[in-house]
């Protein structure tokens, strides 16, 4: 086992720059936090490509087929971005899947902007037994320590990729799948569509909803309705509604 | 139009230590901040007692029937508890509120521990049109400032009390309202049960779940299925889904 003790070590300056975007997308690596994201990354090949955790931290024995790195408290405090750190990181390498369009059940997200709201959305789409997320470029980035938190390990679970959300309904619609997005005005109560055995849901922007040009290539519009005072729902609420009522 | 410009101002203390819990509560006030928080509490007597501005900030001519003070950028700072400060504060009494046990739908909150996951659920309730929610005694505190913009204005909109959760499930029970406890073992899915026309839904903690005690006294428990690989839902998303799917 290495064991790294100054916080200006390369290696260290390398692993805390995956807290930038920029950075993880040029390295194509992420960092996760804590043991049961580590422990659910750990069941797939190839994703995890070191941990590092504090000097004394016990790790369970199978982890140690990966590189272990052993540290200060300093230098983990460095590289940890929550509150109440467990002191165990991973360096995990981004995975580059493909769609598969003769499955079933898609989630499409536009302009989600809450780190929380799109981690959400990824782990009830798991949940829900849903094939794939795409995810469109206005998107909170899906390797945002706040985003693979909130997903609960799902990240892993699931194909998710990044895609021009455009082309992506229109190569569902050529896979027979109807696409239904969603909109407050102009749609149709959601419980009033019958429901698809093949289907893709689009949520957008959590101010601003789904882009304009996007409600005009789905198949159908469909809103949830309000009954009291409120002026919407949360989108991982909506999205949630619509998922489990769908499937 | 009062002024107050020291932050160590008895009125500027005294706000102040509404951040926390026991104060609000011996006080019987909290806060809220920004502009659609103030309009919404505005929307109903008796809840603002005065509201806070930086000077130079503009506010609607409506809003002058309250007390208004302005203040300067320092003492706003150490009043407002968003990254993104509208500038604009308001202090607002608790009401006091009766529940109505002849009305049709309740959504009971055991245990809840995320401001946000309260919030929602309070955004959601007031969207799916029920009557109150229940908050019991183990849960976030309702006028924690998190909670509050969670609820995006849905805090006034509904009757929301705190109250013992195992004497609120007998009177509700009383009254012939259908008691739904959430659990996922020991429970039936919940679209096997016929949907109730009076119902209360109890939802628990983030990851203890409901209280064991409570899920005796409940006339049935449900879950959500879990149809991929996540080990469960988050609270809010899944008590949205449960408070659409039964309405």
């Amino acid at each position: 086992m290495i064991k790294i003790e100054s916080a200006q070590n390369d290696r260290v300056k390398k692993w805390r720059k995956l807290h930038e975007r920029k950075y993880r997308e040029k390295q194509q690596l992420f960092l996760i936090e804590g043991f049961h994201l580590i422990e659910e990354a750990l069941k797939y090949k190839g994703i995890v490509e070191e941990i590092i955790k504090t000097e004394g931290v016990e790790i369970p024995n199978h982890w140690k087929t990966a590189d272990i790195i052993s540290t200060t408290t300093q230098v983990m405090k460095s590289l940890s971005e929550t509150e109440t750190s467990q002191e165990v990181v991973a360096v995990c390498h981004m995975s580059t899947t493909l769609i598969d369009f003769t499955k079933k059940r898609f989630l499409l997200v536009d302009g989600v902007q809450d780190p929380g709201n799109l981690g959400t959305m990824i782990r009830t789409a798991d949940a829900a037994g849903f094939d794939a997320v795409i995810i469109g470029k206005g998107t909170v980035d899906l390797y945002n320590s706040k985003v693979i938190r909130s997903t609960q390990g799902s990240i892993f679970h699931l194909p998710i990729v990044k895609e021009d959300l455009s082309q992506a309904i229109e190569h569902l619609k050529n896979h027979q799948i109807k696409v239904i997005g969603t909109a407050l005005e102009n749609s149709e109560s959601y419980n009033k569509l019958e429901k698809p055995s093949r289907f893709a849901i689009i949520v957008g922007n959590e101010g601003k909803g789904m882009n304009k040009q996007l409600l005009t290539q789905t198949d159908v519009n469909v809103s949830l309705p309000i009954y009291g005072q409120a002026e919407s729902l949360n989108v991982a609420v909506a999205a949630g509604i619509l998922m489990y009522y769908y499937r």
